[in-house]
């Protein structure tokens, strides 16, 4: 018996390979599902089961591709009206060869979450492990704004259920750091449900309404593209069959499909995308990719990759149609190099550091600094005098910016701030700068800060 | 934060690499210590800190291997005058970036074992994990033959100090299922203290006399390799640099070898072994070789490998330098197959199903069911009329067999049995064959079965 | 402007990706064609062309499966009717980048073959290499037996317009040592018109009537499957998507799936064959797959696969596409050892040294000495008294064998000689052992031999 | 027989594994040999030849450090005092199982250079291939400025010994494109000397006295390096044992080991270089680190790297061993994002394209355009106005710019510029840019250029 977790970076979704004598499972499995195909191979296994924790909407679930290929069946919560697999209920019990699956309903994320005890039987029918899906994780519990009275499941969920099973189970959450479906999960992957009762900041809340109330202060973004990913894993998901196979082209070729609609993504650095890019593309430093791309693309306009080596194309496709966007359909073949020894017009973005803030502030010089993070980061602290706008909204709130002045986007570290600044450049303005460091430069560097909006 | 698993198969060893932001600390590294240095690389960390949880008696330790390269410093428990390294005391701590290592004295498998308990500071100063040496292993405790008054010892390590660190705690044990440390280690890798704490056997006998008597009641055998690791681990084994590079030798190399005493090790399938073999190799499949290779050969004789590819040459020369077998100069460089096409000697050694075992024994046919595994596997079942010799007491019982009946190995499965079949050939006994399945076999057909000696 | 040769072991097949800068080409690809597209993304190239050098008949072409991924237009002769792709005259060129491809119509081997010369226009028009096809070999020509005048056809392709380009061509043949397509390829891969006109044993025969007496006398098998290649070459194979992925079977549902009619194909070496196998399985060692299944398999049955590892299933599966043999269905999931511990029957085949036949042969004992090699090799030299029948032709003539006597099958080197073993036990034969050696050891001891039939 | 060609980037080095039966050897082996033992390890040989074609004066030669583990002899030229290996003459030849290595004398590149023939004696005595070292290139033919008499020993080394050999022969030469031991050589690798003997543009020199005036008048950098590596390839290499494993520091440790005299070299894009870099380094992007590391650091300081991912590294450590610079100590453990992060200052450079710098030459505006190509590129075709100095004399040359006027770096594509820019303002140039595209885009986009000096 062993677990194997299979992390997407980006969306910080952790699925899991269950693997058992002869046989194994998959957690809530992406929709590349090589990887759960090369396990089995190397364990000389057969998937049977799919569990799905509840119905996703950060990304695209891969259950049916999966089911498609290897024939397993597909479980998932009752109280949604799913299109495919089968509905299961609370007390529920799967064995597969020595393990036992054990279901346990847990509403509060979704309507329809569950968590899935695990047994190893050659030792005791006791659960060892959970399945913990959005429910618990490490650190943190999931939000609860997706659905009306949300924060009461959830409190029942965590609180008359989980924690009952008792403090020595190990903990399967189905996200890690910086995931969009928490807010402050731990850096660290593995957690017992004692350890979250007594350090979880989230569990510290034990009385009903206080958790309710905690919760329901909570503020969460929405990027648009949930909605399609929560309809899709509905209906079950478009089947892909093979990763699309992007067009090397060279710079000629691209330019060309630019002009016929092409949305080109720079997935590079800050730092390269600073240094030279093609003017009109909107910078996505590639580990954004999955978490912010749902913000920006449309998914009835084809799109274009800038990479810094060849092997990124591979990652970017992936990144993309975990979200739904499968219609990539060219990258720049020799990156920018191909485009700058063509002799075509490339563009730089000035990168600025944290000192150069700092004299400019105490100079009093007249600049927009654009802090981009989530609100709840920038009333926890921020640079005197920033603005601020979510990166998400921005294409949005465009208008309550000047174009006359200089702008620096400026958010945690740099990565989120390219993204602003290139899309402001795409929009018009043309005095930006992004400031790398940003944020965590401040703190080093001992910036005067100051709290609330 | 993350903690990564090495395993070393065939030890059943488990290492760790625990890395925090910019350094990382290994626990009981292994001497080929190239994936640490890949995993700080993969990460960007330096690993400052070594932790020995307990001098090893059955592998060479690589401490000061991955020393040397690192730079980094090797801690160990104080009660062993040992010639390199830190010693350090209960209630020690370390902190390596966001991470605090505890330690606490856990005697009782040997006089100076020590546990290290693992905090994650970002959420709270108490442990999340620890490390369990030989002291606790899922589904088993360590041994404590090794020491007089092992067994209370252990008794206070486990009881008085592990356990009421409480039920939540993660358990990093130094071996998983298979390994000569312990009896009856899980094939489940994953445990908590609480866990244990209920459904370890060992860890049911709660009160201390009761633990003692059932502890000093367990037999273990001792490899004679073992006095060796001892030795090196306590003085700091010899530094390889690099692993052995053995020789790529065509059939007329390899033999001339032999003739001048080389000894050959034929770590193929016994599947392989049983179709053609050299005359007077030794069988011990690839992933035994770790476990058993100790108890048959020399460390002055210059060691020849047999393997099915190329690329089994470097898992076997890495299994045998762990256990300080350092010396392994050649190789058969198109297997078997150079061999046979250069017309030189080769032999067979049947393999034989449970079936014909069973018509042999209805029939009352005359023939030694010679069964190697372990006195206490024997006792708790075996085949009526076995003959018992444990497969590492062979070279030292041999006068007890006969050489003029037919003598069936027989073992778990037929791995074990057929090192021991392929000793008796190299003994001059002439008819020999192994039991492919064994015990297992016997199992699958219900076979009738007595227990006992 | 690089060529990369992709080798097909088993069918000794070579393809070639031929960059430039931007493009890409493919000679003959494969049906798996993964590696090109592979080799396309690490360049950052586009595949544009896809030229088949004949319509083969030893393995399926992959170009219909690589044009449908990548849009690439497919190339061929223009003399046969194929239903797909573009017919190519002596004379057309295709630019591509930098390079140049050119057309020389060859006939010989099939009636529409070409030959395609290389150009390196940064250098010269002139070209500096031909891709040969199955005209022209390392050291062996094509064969010329499939076609009406073949041996006069290809004469002129090669004395009138191939050796005319000049010694200085290097050529690039589609096929390596080991191949049905020629008769002495060979080991070494790389040589030049010049070199070949010089060595190459058949174009010592440089009169018009001499070479085609010399390609007349040639005799070559023509194994069943030839048929099916030959007609889906023409028609457009079948598109397969992706690989076939045979299900990882526990020895209960192998054993069942065989009931119901599942061919089972052991892959492993012949020494684990010998020492273990499941009764009624054929014995074809992974290596010989591609050359040997299409003399045993048929199209409408399914099949299951033994191995010795779980990485060998790709390769076997890999090996079985590109000849068409899609329907893999499973494979045994911890090989033999599961049968093993299952308790099922499992049957030894001995194998046998050569020092033991000539014991025999001296003694003259009765047995069967079984030559399985083609009947060119046993011509050429064989052992005293064997008996000839080439190993494809044995399901047809196990009639001229005994049953009540002792068999041993012999060959090269012991491979074919295992498949011609395990037919013969499978067909009922009970006396049957397979010389491991063969006559490679026959001749590397001074065996007696003799020649003629 | 199989030649396997092992790459060196950077360098456009090329070495040879030469695999017979049983045996290899390799040809001019670079320091970090593991590439071979790798090569023999999966064919299962064993080296026991190292040849060298030439004394090299670009980079270390591997060869102790490859005799060391394999214990193979080392085979060079006479007519210079090598202090470790054998020397050789012409006519020697050495038997490798079926394959005969034949030594040919070609001085002219250096005084002992030699060729070696390469015969498959399974086909013919005669050679099928030549190893041709430095004397002829694809495309090219060796520098002879290295030693007295160099042009008129190389014309006799070409014409005498190696043409002659036949246009058949398959050649094997040292570099590949872009080295600096020869100035035009072909990016395609293969040839033949029948298609140099045609289209090699130095060949057409066919007269004894017009040859060596042709080569006579060409003009080679001398990189300063050379000479270091001339002494320590007679000498013999000091032994390495294993990669140097430079230390990841994270940005405060990185500093201070600046502040104590480390050296930094920047190996990322030029496109993230002008982004964002670290005052006061050095930027060479990976690929050009071989070719151009030679002409700036100081084999007596400590190298620091900064990378954009951690597998560059383990490259750029390559790259520097392989021409002696063993002390690389530490890199920015997570690149350029833990500087920015921790608030230290970074800076920008500027980078332009092509079309800014048309307009401000049409605007005659005023600005120096750096071209630091070599003289031969800058005769050939430069910009009208620009200013030539070589980026390898940049150092000794720094005077003759202009502190107080914008400096525009200029070269090919923009790669060597970026050395040139980083050097300027490392030397406190303020105003300085590079011109990424360089002569490329000026071709592309039909630049007015002029040639001459």
């Amino acid at each position: 018996m062993f677990i194997e977790r299979v992390h997407s970076p980006g969306l910080a979704h952790i699925s899991y390979f269950v693997g058992g004598r002869g046989k194994a499972a998959a957690i809530d499995p992406r929709r590349d599902g090589d990887v759960y195909l090369d396990l089995a191979r190397e364990h000389g296994l057969r998937i049977t089961h799919i569990f799905e924790t509840h119905r996703n909407e950060d990304y695209v679930i891969g259950s049916r591709e999966l089911a498609e290929v290897t024939g397993a069946e597909i479980y998932h919560g009752a109280n949604l009206p799913f299109e495919y697999g089968h509905p299961v209920s609370g007390g529920d019990i799967f064995n597969l060869d020595g393990l036992r699956f054990g279901i346990l309903e847990a509403p509060g994320h979704t309507s329809e979450s569950i968590c899935i005890t695990l047994a190893d039987l050659s030792a005791s029918e006791e659960p060892v492990g959970v399945f913990t899906g959005d429910v618990l994780f490490v650190g943190d519990v999931g939000r609860t704004d997706f659905i009306e009275g949300g924060a009461e499941l959830l409190y029942g969920s965590l609180f008359d259920k989980l924690l009952p099973l008792g403090d020595h189970l190990i903990i399967y959450p189905a996200h890690g750091a910086g995931s969009v479906c928490g807010g402050h999960l731990s850096a660290r992957e593995f957690s017992t449900l004692g350890y979250e009762r007594r350090h979880n900041p989230s569990l510290q809340h034990t009385e009903r309404q206080a958790f309710i109330d905690f919760k329901q202060a909570e503020r969460h973004y929405v990027p648009p593209y949930f909605r399609r990913m929560e309809q899709q894993n509905l209906a079950g998901p478009d089947l892909l069959g093979g990763l699309p196979d992007p067009c090397a082209c060279i710079a000629d070729e691209f330019a060309a499909r630019m002009r016929q609609g092409m949305f080109v993504i720079d997935v590079r650095t800050p730092e390269a995308f600073g240094g030279a890019h093609i003017p009109g593309s909107l910078a996505i430093p590639l580990e954004y990719l999955p978490a912010f791309a749902g913000w920006f693309l449309s998914y009835n306009t084809p799109l274009g990759l800038v990479v810094e080596r060849p092997q990124d194309v591979d990652t970017a496709v992936r990144y993309l149609i975990r979200i739904g966007y499968d219609d990539v359909v060219a990258y720049l073949a020799e990156g920018m190099h191909d485009w700058e020894t063509g002799g075509r017009h490339f563009e730089g973005l000035p990168q600025v550091y944290i000192g150069e803030i700092k004299r400019r502030l105490e100079a009093k010089e007249e600049f927009v600094l654009l802090d981009v993070r989530s609100r709840g980061e920038f009333e926890a602290a921020h640079v005197r005098g920033a603005q601020h706008i979510y990166v998400g909204d921005l294409p949005e709130r465009l208008a309550e910016l000047p174009k006359d002045t200089l702008i620096t986007t400026f958010c945690g570290s740099g990565h989120r701030a390219i993204i602003a600044a290139s899309l402001l450049k795409r929009s018009g303005f043309e005095q930006v700068e992004n400031c790398l460091g940003s944020m965590a430069a401040c703190r080093a560097t001992a910036c005067p800060l100051e709290t609330g909006d």
